[in-house]
């Protein structure tokens, strides 16, 4: 079959990266932009070389209505997935959709149920999963014999936006466009990460750890919680737009440790790293202590956001072409981290009590 | 003024490094050790290269009573605390003692009272306020200009003791002997640290993580919380006797981040380190990230429990010559740690609700 043709609905800061990957692939063809403003839209091809041939919209209803767009790419802002998806999937388009997904498991499930009558492809844009570097420490993670029974997974992702009194500036400021705030943009890596770690198992209980922090606009600027499985292991992230950046994932087994320290974007695109900890000894009176520990570096020559692309136009076009159906993987995890994030911001709301799911 | 003459109270396995310490100390006498064994006794201060000429003695009291004894190291399971420090100092001698130095604050004050009462110096066994990396960390913590104003503390220490069905082999395993289990053993650690990074100020509110575990010998095994301070600042430790060891601290602020990968007990003795990351910046359109990061290596002469014990003796030395008095300083962070894990404690017990400090 022939390319997979993709429109894009908006002129978004992220989406600046993902063109950028879309353009290192010969499976991709970028066929339509739409933006409420022509020229906005015109300024922004440009910049981002999207191809000459591309048709431009000043609305994303000319996008959906065309005949030459097999699937879209939607980054906008949370409060408008409800409306834009459910008008893509109803014109037949797959969609790949930025996270946070939704404010509401409720308004998710209309939209997924959307593309689910419609026999569409689903797949939120959460990069750091095609990147090869997941499947090797997944591997190195269901090796017993290295890291033993996973115990606790932890991961943090802090980094500081500049957060002023009435920040409005950043789409991350104003509640009803991303109304979850570190959690919805941020949180959702880290809740992602942990889930990934136990294999989308969901956890009993979901706690919100207290001194949660908002913004004078009403968005959440730093949270944490716990997440306890029913066999006892344990997950906890802190996520925070107030702070220096740190992108940390740690998981200790009972014999080893894998620990990643830029696991959302890795700092180099073209090489990456995560280091495995295991037999670690206490010396004679435990005057110190050694391990043996491996640095594993990972090389790809795509990026992670266009590996994700590639792999959202494979599925897309083995539909397109016949031979596949749509993998319902990407929307059932993308829900299941979801219904975290929702359950975290209700224990927040609850003064930390324990949601159980 | 001569060598300050230290007795020491059993034959505890952690002793066995603090003696060791001590022998490289010229400003040390260990002048006797008892134990309810002499022929126990006898054993382990061969072992141990103790003196030849330090008594040995079939009883505590004898180490009490013996008037060539100015203070006394006390290594026993923290249920026999109360009956040893008081009975110590009621005999003159200045304690120096294990940790978790109580079960309750109860218990601490009553000992602490005694030690007041009778102007000793006390300190507990927390090896690593003493070695020179903590007072450098200090320094950098406190540089504006390099973290900024601290926003989370996250301390972990997980070590596996391989703990089985009816553990009882370590006094760790045993409620009465150690009745905090992990969280009085190596929470301890995290919850000094976390105090240390913002200069022992006590939190507000003190909130267990859900999911802790108890041996079926009753001892916690795994726990963890959440500290928050009045102005929002944030404390998180976690603490497992089930996992591959992790002894993580990481301090960060709006600008940089501290991190250290052993901070309880450096993997070597002479050398260890501490990195700090300063600067993150995005790169164009958040394709990768840098940061300015150094690793600061730190070199010591004297192992972190020798130079506790030479701090001991100082302060001991000089009360003994009349040139100084007792210090309160540790006998307060030890009461602010100790308050900090009953609470944990408490709040586990509650069902994790938050305590108010």
């Amino acid at each position: 079959m022939g390319r997979v043709r993709i429109g894009i609905l908006g002129c978004a800061g992220i989406a600046e990266k993902l063109i950028r990957g879309m353009l290192l692939l010969p499976e991709i063809q970028i066929t339509a932009l739409g933006s409420r403003s022509l020229t906005k839209a015109q300024g922004y091809a440009a910049k981002n070389h999207i191809p000459v041939d591309a048709k431009l919209y000043d609305s994303y209803d000319g996008v959906l209505d065309d005949p030459n767009v097999d699937a879209v790419y939607i980054p906008l802002p949370t409060g408008l997935h409800l409306e834009w998806v459910t008008k893509a999937a109803e014109k037949k388009k797959h969609v790949l959709l930025e996270k946070p997904v939704s404010h509401t498991i409720e308004e998710l499930d209309a939209f997924l149920g959307v593309i689910d009558r419609n026999h569409l492809q689903f797949m939120d844009g959460t990069m750091f999963m095609h990147h090869p570097r997941l499947a090797q420490m997944h591997q190195v993670l269901h090796n017993r014999d290295v890291v033993g029974d996973i115990q606790e997974v932890i991961a943090m992702f802090i980094t500081n936006l500049g957060v002023q009194p009435g920040w409005t500036s950043d789409i991350r400021g104003q509640p009803h466009l991303d109304g979850l705030g570190c959690l919805g943009d941020i949180g959702w890596y880290c809740t992602r990460f942990v889930l990934w770690a136990y294999d989308f198992q969901m956890p009993k209980t979901v706690t919100a750890h207290p001194g949660s922090k908002l913004s004078d606009t009403g968005v959440l600027t730093s949270c944490g919680a716990s997440f306890e499985w029913p066999d006892g292991r344990m997950g906890t992230f802190r996520c925070s737009f107030l702070g220096d950046m740190v992108m940390k994932a740690i998981c200790v087994g009972s014999k080893g440790t894998l620990e990643i320290d830029d696991f959302v974007i890795p700092r180099q695109e073209d090489v990456c790293s995560y280091r495995v900890k295991e037999a670690a000894t206490w010396q004679d009176r435990s005057i110190g202590w050694g391990a043996r520990e491996e640095v594993h570096q990972v090389m790809t020559s795509l990026p992670q956001e266009a590996l994700m692309v590639q792999e959202f136009a494979r599925l897309v076009g083995g539909i397109l072409d016949g031979t596949g159906k749509p993998e319902p993987l990407w929307s059932t995890i993308a829900r299941n981290t979801q219904i975290l994030l929702n359950a975290v911001k209700a224990s927040i709301e609850s003064y930390c009590q324990p949601i159980t799911l």
